[in-house]
Formats: structure tokens, C-alpha cells, sequence
């Protein structure tokens, strides 16, 4: 009954398998193999477009790196309040960036509204020397709620931001479970959105550590190389990075491991609801949320089950009945399994 | 009638005289001179305690290398969010605490409340390695709502800080005008309130260019020499930024000085209260808020009135009657004469 | 006949093994599994010490985190100038140590020497507030010419460090291929000889991506972990590095493995010797250094054999008897073949 | 008897009364104000080009920012091994550029040939991702050894970079100096000679606390505003570092300074090589170097005189008759006495 992250999960086996296979022989160190070659051909294919692509090991590095890259060191990145790269990566982007500033905008269920973005821009006080200035407008899809955006959601947003001279990042660190949702292709939901660079996750997926910086202008990456060496991120073994996203984007895995994991957590909310504990937003990735008595989250500690309990604060819309009444956020992946989730709430019933 | 802000004053006539009078002969540079040396003791005299001061040219220089002695880049520097280090030194304390991360605490006239300290501390996801680390509370004294905090409450917030091995910085920019108001010697105001490093600000009280950080606790300061050096923050020819700390804390100058802009800004604050225009926040320094009919600020404008229109959001008490009428931001300094103040109120009546 | 990197090569089949055994079932992110917590005992065991051991996935990201824990921003790092750090990392330590400075040394076998150390700090202008401080020795083990430090020479050049208050740091992504040769143990050639920071590399060894930072003062370490995660650096699914780590120390595999990279540049050394092409420099890890005729080269090359073609100003001491010579750098590793070298020797004799 | 640096000398009297005339009523601050106007339109005249001009307190911040500018994190600037920049700033360029790295070049007497800098781009390696770029030529002018570049040598640099993709700045920290020697008009040894970018100095020249840099092509000027605040160098009462401009420029003050400097400086060489202490290296600007022995060292020591010591290292060129002969560096200034020179001279050769 493990619902910490999908990080806890392991590596999808396709994917352990690929880097068994490029495992043969000798290849060029830092990218310059084939695998490599590869699987930027195959991000051109998925995107449909011509794009520049960096892989990496961590989501922190993927979306500092990007963010580092479209904003000066002056200028503000708007972001959810909630954003992982607002809350819990440490000061990443700052670091990366030179000393940028994140600036968080409120919104009940981890999405930025149109008419959040336009009151942060028009109503504060931006532009030099003074201010800093709106430099990168960064999504998260799937949100830190489990929500997700619609294409044309992404595009209003993106148009507010181009009308302030704006690039718009995408976290996507639980992208496949956005699109496996969604139903639009990886091209609808990002540059036909009007996004600019998407940090393109795997790890979360299945993969072991993998990650894309993927430049929708490749002209935009100019001189990423030397950033992602500088910060340590080129990786010296690079094939096996390469091979895992090979494995992963081939078949379409990604969207097949994601999509299980989004069924789990439509189970699981669904079956949560049936006892009394529906989920606080709408579950439409691999993230449930719930509000759970004292009592109950107790017998599921001791049950074993694992997850994270989370402040009242980051749910302003939560009904909590009791005043020890705990928000939980349960999260699945492609190796959960359906009997963890009858078990969970089993315990959770009893 | 120019309200526009204290640093559109000029120099205070014994400040340029002390420049003057330094101009005599050679010495040595960078601070190694007999004029620092006398300011430096000047210091410890006026705080009864052993410190060690540092001088720059500019406020925002002050206030980040202090920030930046005190904070990790890991670490978080909470301060009122309308503070002058959060919207108005384009980033300063980031970038030169290496990407550290200020958080904006609200509260009604630019003051932290303990509650909201409290409440930021108590609430949220601190601590690494996820997460930023609590480091430094920087408040602002007097603040950029023109009120103070008494020792009282300093000593509170420093009390809360000190539970989670805060530390404490105070942007005292306008130290003078509130030492001036409160009738507290500068100890009772810093350190015996907890207060770690004091950002003296000596400009906006009349001199041309001169501030200095203040350690009451000397062995923090370790290494700030070369902090300072590297910033290009440390003077060559320092004996007149020494100079102009020497005429200013000689015979409460500072003071003297800090007394007139206050008695300004309360005459300003009385006649357009008078007429009408009470003042948002309560002037306890140079400071007069008030929120001005559309015809009014237009009539004053086309009379050759200067100051600052600011954005509604900076005042969310402030009560406005229709939707053109406008918040403005009256600064008196140490130069400003009885005569404009009258002229100002006249022409706003009229 | 591939010479280009230790980092060419793949991942020695025990540790390819030992992550696929990891995965099994879920584990906590970010190092709170047990496989980490083994390691970090296995360190303790290995180095005869209490030790602060963080892992990560590349040895620029190893280095420059121990280096920037360790020198402050106005910190100078004494290196040899051919020191990978100088020469090969974009800048990495100056990004992480958020401006530092390196100070190159020279020396002909890629080694610092006590005269040229003694010089280096005796006779420049160094410390504040003008100039930097000479805050970190870098010892690189095995250098880049190929040579080790005795435990002897490292302790005289950190018996020079430590009276100038310099910590000692050592980058050891060849430190298994120093040993096995030194005959010596891990803490004879580290701590006991005064490295306070050890950069031990697992990757050119034969895991896929696995360094590990290792402080002998655990207390030294303080706050690495947000050092780290804001540097990107913390892996998700972190159980993975430490199962490389964790292969690579049991059952000696580490030297096992060094030891045939170690042999078959012996045998490379010998057999080029043998048809009049000595070594430029000792051989004593995996590294040989020759000058090749051009003919001998490019018959070299389209045989496909691959291997990197120095700078000549890298190698001051190498011989060259035509102005058209090349000098070239061969390195094996755990996986090199004896075939491979009786192929490259007879090719270059032919 | 005052030779220490030419920041021992006061505020030209001029300069100080312009400080004085400024200060008549309110001007806006931040740089808005007629004055800074006036000075930029000044700077265009003088230049005979547009340009953009932005005024600091202090060298290091005029060199840093003008650094940071032109070359980006991962990039190189070349410069001469003993200029200020690389030895006497502790690290500021590194930290203004986000970690950027400074290469030192040898030569003689201060002064980079084209030979040399040529060495350095071609034999080393240069370029993303594993290396960092060349990005910046330094030079400065006059040069620490007190001798200058005539526009030709700056030309066939300048040249260089060019064809390296590389932007040239100058540290005109005694730009009059060297211009008050040439004969050339301020553009020839500019813009006509290939810089991009001057700091130009009125500090060491007279002025209190004064320094430009001034972009030759105003794009290349682009956030330099932003930049410059950030860093805590925009002076609020901006209309006092514009006043010394003002009068530094007009009337060819300047240069007036300048010229006497110099000469003073001609008659120091004369009259120690009158007496066996010929200068070490040319004596084209306000520098005069000398190796005196140990007896005379004292005895002006004793006689109050002051200068720096310099280490032999600095001139590898000077000629040491015995062990304890000092290499000295005499500075003169606008302020220089003859007297002083005559009183000098004295003393050493009684």
C-alpha cells in the first residue's frame, strides 16, 4: 500500500531492459552516441517539430536549467504558490538562475487562472532598474493537485504571458499523465499551445533517472550545452539515459505506464468516495487527494500503508470536519496494484 | 513642493562641509584612513556596544551584503512583503546571496504582525534539503508605510525569529526618523530588541552617499571585508563616505535633521487631514499616505507638485470613494520647508 | 581498439546486476532507503572512519559540491593547471562556488609538487579584502597525466595546506585505479595523509552513474544535503545510485575492476615501448600518454582505433621528433580487452 | 611625501565645487535628473559616438559590471596576469558574471602582445560544453606597469578577438592618463581601435567617487540598468556622481589632471635615474617603478615616505642587485607637489 510518490516506484522493466541492451560495447562519452541521436529523432517525431532536446538525471535540474535559460537574472518567474519549483526544490531555479525571483500565484486547485496571471501582471509593479521583470510564466502539468490544464487553458495563459513579452516553461514532470488524460496529441498540448520549453519527465513514469529539456525553438537552446555541464548535468554514460527515454517513448510505453497509473487513482478516488472521502479536487491524474478522520489515518499508518500528510494550508478549499482531521495526498504509479487499492480502502472502511 | 522621495534632497549643509573639510591632504585608501577609524568608534559610542560597521554608497547595497552575511543561499529571508528589499532593489538580496529567496509576509501598514510571523513559520514546508531554511527576519524601520515598531514589538518578532535560529536584519534606511519619533536610544531599538545587523541609512537623512552595516555582534562580520570588496562596494577614496557619518552623528545631526522631516510630514498630515485627506496609515515618520480625488492629484500635478502615485494593491485598507481617485505618496525630508507644505495643501483645497 | 575514455565503457555486469535487484517493490525517494543507508556503512567500513557520504550521478557535480563547501566565494583553489576541474568542467566549481577562483599550478607529470605549492602561496598576494584566500588544495587521484600521489606526498602538500588554513580536497574519479596500484588502504590514502574531502568515483570504474562526496569530518558536512538538492543533484529514485555503489564496494569488485584497467595500460605501455613509442609519463593508473608519428596515427585511425589527441602544450616534457607528431592519449578500463591492445600495437608497428 | 596610490589624493578642487552647485533644491534620484543628462550627452560629444553611459561609485563595479555584460557565465576574459581585475578585485568579476573565469596572460610590462594572446587562443582548448568560451579581452589602459597601448596595438588586439568572437573592454581606471600622453583623441584609442566597452575612471583622476562605463554600441547596453541596480550601484542622489563628471569633462579638466599627474611622474624617473634608480619599466603614465636598496627603502620609510611595496614576481624584468633590494611603485597624482618629488629625491640619495 504504497502511495508516497511515484517515486517510490521502481524501473518499469522495458526500461531496465533497454539499458541492459545498450550495454554492449564501447560509445562515445556525453551524448555523442547513438542512442542519443535516437531519441532526439524520436522527441522531433513525438513533437512533430523540429526541437532541441537535453537530457538529464533530475526534474530539478530539468526545469532549473530551463528556467535559467529564458530568464535573466532580474527577471521573475510566475509560477502556481504551490509550484514544486516554488516549494520544494530548494532554491533550484534561483540558484540556476543567477538569483531570478519565483513568484507564486494563488488558485484553488493548483491551476493559474487567466485572471490570476493578468491581476499579477497588470497590478504589481515590474520593469527595471527598480522591479524585476516578468520574464517566464511556468506551468505544471499534471499539477501538484492532480489537476490538469486543457490545451486551450494553456493557451489563454500563454497569450496573457506573450503580451508581456513572457516565455512559458512547462513542468512536466507527470506530462504523460496529462496527455494519457487528456486525449490531444503531445504537439497540442505544448507549442500549438503556445509553450515554449518543456521540461519532459520520465522518472515519475518509470524510467530510473530521466529527464528532457525540450526547446520547441531550437534556436532558444543556444549554449544550453555549457549550462548543463557547468551545472554537472551531462551525463558522462549518456547512453543509458538515452536508452531509457528510447524505451520509453517507443511503443508508446509512456502513455501506456500513465495511463495505468490514472486508472489506479480514478479506483482509488472512486472508492474512496463510496466510504465518505471524496477527493478534495478533481482527480484527473495520478494524485488523490482526500481529508481523513484522525482515527482512520492512524489504522492506515499502522496497516503499513504509506503516503504523505500534507498542511491544511496547501488546500484552502478542504472541508475538514474535525479539527485533527488530516489532508492526505495518495499518489499511484504504473507499478501500482489494484489490490493495494482494495486493501487501502478496506483498512480505510473497517 | 516636491514630495517625491527623501533621496530627491540634497546634501545637508554641515554633510558637505565635512566633505570639504576632509579634502585636505593625502590618505590612505579603502578605508585605511584616521576619518574611518573615528566613525567606526562613533558607532559603538552611539549603540553602547562593540560593533563592526561597515560603510557603502547605497541602501541597497546595505541591506544585501548584511542579508547576505546572514542567510545560506538555501535560506529564506522573510520581510513584509511591501518591504523595499522585496519590491524594490530588482532582485539585490538575491543575487548577492546567491540565489536565496525572500518571502513577502502580509500585513495592514507595513508591519509584521507575531501573528503573521507565527503563522508563516508554524505553516509551511521548511528545512532542507526539499525545502528553503528560515534564516534572516528583515524588518523595516521606519516602514514603507511611513509607521514604526516599537522596541516591544522588535523585540517579539526577534523573541519568534530566535525560536527558528533567525536571525535578525533591520533595513533602517529611515532609522533616524524612527529613533527621532520614538524617544528610545539606537540600543533600546536594535540589539537590547534582538536586532542582529542594522542597515544605517545616512542618505535619505542627508548625506549624499553613505550607509553602513552595522554587527553588534563583531565576530559575525567575519570575512564581510571582502564580501564588500567583491561586490565593488568598498570605497577607494573612503574617507568621505566616512566624513559624511562623521557630521551626520556628530552633535545628533542625525537626529536634528530626522526631527524636521517628521514635523513636516505630521504638519502635512494634519492640514490634509483638515481638508479632507486623512492619512491611510498613521505618520510616524517622513511618510503621508493619502488617497486624493482624480481633480485634485491633476490640479496638484499641473502645479508643479512631485510624488509618487502608488498601486492600490499596496494599500489594502485605504478607502476609495470612486474608482479614479488615486493613492499618493508624500515624503518629506530634512529640506523640505514649511512654505510647500502650505502651497500643497492650498492648491489641494483650492 | 577503443582508448577514448574509461567513461566509454559500459557498466561492469555486477552492477548492472545489483540495480536490477534493487528494483524490486517501492523505496522511499531521495535516499531514504536502505540501500543508501548500507552504503553510506559500507563507506564508514571501507575508510575506517565516520564519514558523511552523499551520492550523486556525475563527478563534476561530486567535485564542485565538495569544493564549494569548502572554499568561500572570495576562496582561491589551488589545482594543477591541468586538473580536470581547470580545464574540463565549463566552470563548474566557479558556478557552484558561486564565483570562486581556481588557481592553476604547474607540474610536469600532472602532479603539484611542495616547491611549486610553497611558491604559489609564499609568493602572490593573497587574503583580504583586496585578494582572494587561498581556501581549498585540489588533489587530483589518479592526475590526469596518468601518475598518483604516494600517501607521503599527499601529506606534505596538506601539512603546506593546512598551515595556510586550506582545506584539502580530492578528486578521485580514478581513486580505485590509485589504490590499486598504491597497495596502500582508502584511509592511508586519504585521511590519515590529510584529505579532509574525498570526490570518489564510481562511473570511469564501471558503474553506469555513481559518485559519492565523502567528508572524514561528518560535521564538515553541514547542510550538503540542500546544497545538493538545489544543485539538482538529488536523485528521485536514489536507491539506484546507492545499489551502484553498493556492487561496486562489496567483495572488492572496485579494485578487482581497477586493477585490470590498471594492467592492461601496463601491457599497452610495454608493448609501445617495445615498438619505440614510450610513454611520455610513468604509468600508474589506466592512463598512457605516447607521441605517435603521423603516419602511425592515422593508420591508427582508420583502423578504428579511438582515442583523444592532446594539445602539445599539455605535455611540455614529451618529445617530439617532427613537428607533425601527434600525442595521444590511450586509456583503458575494466572492460579493455588484451585483444584490442595486441591489435593496436600491431597496427601501429605495421 | 604621499606616492602610495593616486586614490590617496583628495577631491580637485573643480569637482568638489561641482559636488557643491549640484546641490541646490530636489531632483529626482535614481539618475533622472538634468544632470546626468547632460553628462551623457557630454560623453557622446567626447567620444564623438553614441553611447550608453552608466555612471558607479568605484572601479571594481565599472569593470564587473561592464564584464558581466560581455561574457556569459561560461565564458573567458582574457586579461593581463597582473591586472587589477585579475589580482586586486577578490573575485569580483567571477561574482558579477555568475562564476565566469578569468585567464591571465604574461607579458613584460603590463602589456598583453599580440603574440601572446594569439598563443593563448589557439593552444588551448577552448569551447561548449566541456570548455569554457573565450568571451572577453581586457585590456587595461594605462596598464598596472604604468605603461600604456598605443591605438595601433589596441587595433591588431582588438583584431584578434574579433576573429575569436570575443568582445574587447577596457579598464580605464587612468584612461586620462594614458589619453593625456598619446595625443589621440578619446575615440581613436576607443571605438576606432576596436573597444566595445571603456570603464572609464574620474576617480583616480581627481574626482571623489565617480566611474563610467560606456557602451560603444548603446544595444550592447540592454538591462545594464537592471544590472546595475541589482548590484547596488545605482546611486539614489545620482546627480552628485553626475556632477563630478561634469566638471571632470569640462574644459578638458580631465586631462589638465591627468597631464600633471604624468609629469610629475616623468620627473620622479628622472631624478631617481639621476641617482641609479632608473624605472623598471617606461614611464608613460603616473606609475614609476624602482628597485632601491634596503638602506634607502628605510630611510624614506623613516622619512615619512609613502608607497607600496610590490612583489619581485611582478616583474620578472627588474634587475635585483641584492637579496633585500625592494621593487617599489611610486604613484603621482593631480596633487603631486613638486616638493614632495624634490624632498624624495633627497632622501634617497642622501
Amino acid at each position: 500500500m504504497n502511495f508516497a510518490s511515484d517515486n517510490a516506484a521502481g524501473i518499469a522493466p522495458p526500461i531496465l531492459d533497454a539499458i541492459r541492451q545498450a550495454n554492449d560495447g564501447f560509445a562515445l562519452g556525453y551524448g555523442d552516441d547513438a542512442l542519443t541521436r535516437r531519441v532526439e529523432h524520436l522527441l522531433c517525431d513525438l513533437f512533430e517539430h523540429d526541437v532541441a532536446a537535453l537530457m538529464v538525471a533530475t526534474g530539478t535540474a530539468a526545469n532549473s536549467l530551463a528556467i535559467a535559460q529564458l530568464a535573466p537574472p532580474w527577471g521573475a518567474v510566475l509560477c502556481h504558490r504551490e509550484a514544486h519549483i516554488m516549494t520544494s526544490e530548494c532554491g533550484a531555479p534561483e540558484f540556476f538562475g543567477g538569483g531570478l525571483k519565483l513568484v507564486g500565484l494563488p488558485g484553488d486547485d493548483g491551476r493559474i487562472t487567466t485572471d490570476v496571471l493578468k491581476a499579477a501582471l497588470e497590478g504589481g509593479e515590474w520593469g527595471g532598474p527598480h522591479h524585476v521583470s516578468p520574464a517566464v510564466l511556468s506551468l505544471t502539468q499534471a499539477t501538484e493537485a492532480g489537476t490538469i490544464y486543457r490545451p486551450d487553458q494553456v493557451g489563454r495563459l500563454a497569450e496573457i504571458a506573450r503580451r508581456h513579452d513572457m516565455a512559458v516553461q512547462m513542468d512536466g514532470a507527470r506530462f504523460a499523465n496529462a496527455i494519457a488524460r487528456l486525449g490531444v496529441s503531445p504537439a497540442e498540448a505544448t507549442w500549438k499551445a503556445g509553450v515554449d520549453v518543456l521540461a519532459l519527465g520520465a522518472t515519475k513514469g518509470g524510467a530510473m533517472a530521466a529527464e528532457a529539456v525540450i526547446f520547441f525553438d531550437p534556436a532558444r537552446a543556444a549554449a544550453m550545452g555549457e549550462r548543463r555541464k557547468r551545472a554537472g548535468h551531462l551525463m558522462s554514460k549518456h547512453r543509458f539515459v538515452a536508452a531509457q527515454f528510447d524505451a520509453f517513448l517507443t511503443d508508446g510505453l509512456w502513455l501506456t505506464l500513465a495511463r495505468h497509473a490514472n486508472q489506479m487513482a480514478d479506483q482509488l478516488a472512486q472508492k474512496l468516495s463510496g466510504i465518505g472521502f471524496p477527493p478534495v479536487w478533481p482527480v484527473e491524474a495520478n494524485l488523490v487527494f482526500a481529508v481523513l478522520p484522525q482515527e482512520v489515518h492512524k489504522r492506515l499508518t499502522a496497516a503499513g500503508a504509506s503516503y504523505y500528510e500534507m498542511h491544511r494550508d496547501t488546500a484552502p478549499s478542504a472541508k475538514f470536519g474535525r479539527p485533527d482531521d488530516v489532508l492526505v495526498r495518495l499518489v499511484t504509479s504504473f507499478s501500482t496494484r489494484q489490490e493495494d487499492i482494495e486493501r487501502f480502502v478496506a483498512v480505510a472502511r473497517a
